[in-house]
């Protein structure tokens, strides 16, 4: 199959605009964003498994569990809507209705997303006066999608963007993305929201399908701190606009749709661990060999969550005992006794352990690999097929002073 | 019922006797410590759950549930005999067979722990010549019990000790332990090693039973980090000597050794969490009137086992959205819309939210009361007449200092 990488996010396939703009809602900053696409879209969407769940994330939930159509998400940083009862209810319909009225379409059409604290309630007027500006500001081009994902930011250093193009049945067909995500991460949604557009004809169903496959590896395979949060969302607009036969059953159009939006999730995926909050590195866990895809899932994400694994790899410490006794608690059975890993960067790649116990390898060299700012840890169980990999960061100083004090 | 808190550890009882020394595996600093009980104890034992376990657990699950009898202890800091292969579980042997020798005791009536880096082998040499110098050292006094506290500390910054004596059947029995553990610290059980000891004469099921028991609403109910290591184990000796008649049935004397024991344990755990890594709080969160004890376990475990929550503690801040958050991912069902949340330390308690949404509470008065040394979290579920307690500590830059570079 053909995928290339191409520029941009959200507004890289047809049909899609975008805008992001300083509303006043966070001490300083872009934090209001909007995504219309010119035609009603099938959507598909995932969200935080947190019995906690904030309104917006009842509000998407809603439009895409029963009406299964969006044409606009509308998106603000600084405040969560979560744990504000019935009053953020309402104030999250209030945002969508304005949004509905400025864009001309019913506000079951737009889709509502929040990221921020917990527990205050949104600033009405700055999300309505907001909501107004950002209406006339949007636009199609890729810059007007990257100020759309530098405003969901919260405490992300980078905006997150990706985009690929395909052909299906001789037609280009563009799945492009923004998410952000930096801290409150954890499998099972990341704290973290995620747009992903693409110009492709496919039935709602299907879109739902390859969505929620596509998440398991991705998004559910990063984790920052272990917290789930109660935002968490990833949705997915497709309006048909590139017109391809419109996919309704798994033939290979899909299988070439479900590649496209797997490398543009797992590109956001990646993008969102490396940038955790107060990460220096990009931590890899790569399960291989392992018996079954459930213990290689269960092992790499342990790893990753692991703070004192974590720890390890800020301090460039090969203090690999931490990395097999986050397996041991895993849950998932292995056999600690034939396991192999390695530690690879840019600087080489090293035997640590072999069946178990220490190779007797340079400290000198594990170091220096271990000083890179993308590390990847080779598990090799040595059971079966199956594997896994699992993204996450490493855990700093900056990580305390980030979060200590997030509220003033 | 009767019970006082004394002064010791695990020589307050009859007829024990204890030593800590340097014997050079560490850098500098007490390394070895020896338990000794003049008479062979019935003994009980718990253990990690990690899959992954260290020689001397396997060495002592293996006493506890076949020998079921036992009468000293040898602990060497520094190296954890973990990831050791065979050859580790030779060196495990050899360490018990010393000490077998030296005592004029049967090794398998020799209980060994060891504590500190994963995947280095034990320095024989060291071990052998410590083992010497400690049964030379053995004494009953309070100190001597102390010294052996001291010597089984990593990176613990306190020792940790407890003793209550009571009364069975006109017998004065005592109850007396001493701990360690301040990183990879996690429910089931913690990174830590407990000992404790009792001059009680009860059959060796039914102290099991106590000691089981006493393990789950005690050290199971801790965490600083989330990792469980693979060398948590927490033996109790009862060696008789107290004259009381031997317990036999779930009896009034029954209850009051549990509670004695239950004491000690919950005493020793609460220390291991304020003495957590780097922390500067202790913080103790209950969960009550909850529907059943296991939600009310779960939530409060996972408020506890939070970094957002954590980090937050560190900074005095009442970001009360994050233990909702905590709660909600917890795995546990309850209602967000019923709960009421209070911060309480020597600074006064507050009530933070009502029915799941913010009172409108003074956040000075709250940062006021979060800048305590022991904080409580009271989480009022409204929903039945169970409860639990769960202990942990704050997450600060120090956690990060001590696990960057922990082998070096």
């Amino acid at each position: 199959m053909n995928m290339q990488e191409i520029k941009g996010g959200v507004t890289a396939p047809q049909g899609y605009k975008a805008a992001g703009m300083e509303a006043g809602i966070k001490k300083s900053g872009k934090d209001m964003a909007m995504l219309f696409s010119v035609v009603p879209c099938n959507v598909a969407g995932t969200f935080t498994s947190n019995l906690v769940k904030a309104s917006p994330v009842m509000w998407d939930m809603k439009i895409v569990h029963e009406e299964k159509k969006a044409q606009a998400a509308v998106i603000n940083s600084g405040v969560a809507n979560a744990c504000t009862g019935k009053e953020g209810m309402d104030r999250c319909y209030l945002m969508a209705e304005k949004a509905g009225e400025c864009l001309n379409i019913a506000p079951s059409l737009v889709t509502v997303a929040s990221t921020g604290v917990i527990g205050r309630q949104l600033p009405m007027d700055k999300i309505c006066s907001g909501i107004e500006g950002l209406s006339g500001l949007l636009d199609d081009s890729i810059d007007a999608g990257t100020l759309a994902a530098e405003a969901i930011m919260t405490t992300d250093t980078v905006s997150k963007e990706a985009a690929v193009q395909i052909e299906i049945g001789g037609k280009n067909v563009t799945v492009g993305g923004m998410s952000k995500g930096s801290g409150m991460i954890h499998p099972n949604m990341c704290t973290m929201l995620s747009f992903v557009t693409t110009d492709a004809c496919i039935s709602q169903p299907l879109l739902q399908e390859i969505l929620s496959e596509s998440v398991r590896k991705s998004y559910n395979m990063i984790s920052v701190d272990g917290d789930t949060s109660t935002n968490d969302t990833c949705l997915l607009f497709a309006n048909g606009l590139a017109g391809n036969e419109e996919i309704t059953e798994k033939n290979d159009d899909y299988a070439a749709l479900k590649a496209a939006v797997d490398h543009v999730n797992i590109t956001l995926a990646k993008k969102m661990a490396a940038d955790g909050e107060g990460a220096t590195a990009l931590f890899e866990v790569k399960v291989i060999h392992a018996a079954s895809k459930e213990q290689a899932v269960t092992l790499s994400k342990s790893v990753i969550s692991s703070s004192l694994v974590k720890t390890a790899i800020a301090g460039h410490d090969a203090n690999w005992g931490r990395i097999v006794c986050a397996m041991g608690y895993s849950g998932a059975a292995f056999d600690p006794e034939t396991v192999d890993l390695y530690f690879e960067s840019a600087a080489g790649k090293l035997k640590i352990i072999e069946n178990g116990t220490d190779t007797g390898y340079s400290e000198e060299t594990a170091t220096k690999i271990l000083s890179e700012n993308h590390i990847t840890a080779w598990i090799d169980l040595k059971e079966g097929v199956e594997e896994a990999t699992a993204w996450g960061c490493d855990l700093t100083h900056e990580y305390i002073s980030i979060n200590a004090d997030y509220r003033s």
